[in-house]
């Protein structure tokens, strides 16, 4: 049968989602899992390929199982023996033709930011240090012309040879602090474009540049001009979305 | 120079605050940091001694340091040398006489739950998980007796000699999904005492203990009656206070 399911971890210890011989994944210890339980091996498909570092609490993934008993002792089973930096939150049954990353129509990530002189042993795992003090209301405004269907060449590579066009819902910045957030959500995103958004926006935030060079940043397509990668520890995959009905 | 200085450390990997021969501990760590910039060894004292595992963003230690140079050079060599798992975030000099414990006049914990099925790689050093669903309502109702002065003897025990009766200042929970956190403020608190209230509280909210139940373990006096201690990785000293101007 046919499934899907959510999935939380915590990326420090993983060399990202996808598969990679001889490195330990998200996808290689959930297939490693599943093979366990119900004795038969299965390939996992992951929504999002996040990179080595970065965090999820909604990572939905899909695969095929043979099994003859509740979905719910699935899942109780999966859980015992996986390691403890992922757990399945959620699971159901699959409908026909369902895949985590092209039935997706939207998915969100937050950025965490800690901007104080000093380090947080507590979420030294989950956020970025950036000691300089960071003005969020002009990293705001820089990023409101991030809403929309754009161009973003300038800050990230498509998977090959697709178009580099996307459409952002959503890119918000929230103060609570130490911490600074940025929820940006969108139809689909390009390789590391969350983490390039913010390495630039950070320089926006210390007055290093201001956001209308931000603005032509962006109408340059050029990644040439993206200078800072924020670093992967404090981005976090938050959900991805589906058309109503299709995760029951 | 007589100082003080507010810690946060992540509790994980310590044998508690206080130095204990061949163990690792926050006070060992900062003792050893202070000898490693200043060259001279100190004893480092702090406002609570937190046990193995529980973690602290708002610690107040004093020692006393020879040091020429201003302070705030010298929480960045201290902070340069310490391990990731502890900071120092503040730092000022201490008033004639001034002992993180004794001249405190309240601390502040919080205590975090884990409620649903399924573990949180990303919570799981910080928050208890629990899986039994707990109404948060009944032990809310039920901590409110907690207020005010009364004998906690059934709830910890005191350093040796000393009186039971304690303040309760406040006695709190939130929900915040998947999280219920608890934050209490006493003048002071007994050996276990949060965990000890915590693991009791939780039998309230299971529906195994009714809030009268409750009342009357905290009027017996008698530990024995406690059967349930919140493990140690849930619990996090928030902050210490000190009358108006101790700390400048």
């Amino acid at each position: 049968m046919a499934l899907w399911a959510r999935v939380e971890y915590d990326g420090t210890d993983f060399f990202g989602f996808q598969i990679q011989a001889g490195e330990r994944t998200v996808q290689g210890e959930i297939e490693r899992a599943v093979e366990a339980i119900t004795g038969t091996a299965t390939r996992v498909t992951g929504a999002g390929r996040t990179d080595r570092g970065v965090h999820a609490v909604g990572q939905v993934i899909g695969f095929e199982v043979e099994w003859r008993h509740s979905l719910a002792e699935l899942q109780q089973a999966l859980n015992a023996v996986l390691a403890d930096d992922v757990a399945i939150l959620e699971m159901g049954p699959a409908p026909q033709g369902f895949h985590p990353r092209f039935s997706a129509i939207s998915r969100s990530y937050r950025y965490t930011l800690l901007n104080r002189p000093w380090p947080s042993p507590l979420a030294r795992r989950t956020a970025w240090h950036v000691t300089a003090s960071l003005d969020v209301g002009r990293m705001a405004e820089a990023s409101r012309c991030l809403v929309g269907t754009h161009d973003f060449a300038a800050f990230g590579q498509p998977p090959q040879g697709e178009s580099t066009v996307r459409v952002v819902l959503r890119a918000e910045w929230q103060e609570q602090e130490p911490f600074l957030t940025f929820d940006i959500e969108a139809n689909a995103f390009l390789y590391r474009m969350v983490r390039s958004l913010v390495g630039t926006l950070v320089l926006v935030g210390r007055g290093q540049m201001s956001t209308d060079e931000f603005k032509a940043i962006l109408h340059s397509r050029d990644r040439s001009l993206v200078r800072q990668l924020a670093p992967a520890h404090g981005l976090c995959l938050m959900r991805v979305d589906y058309p109503e009905g299709v995760l029951q």
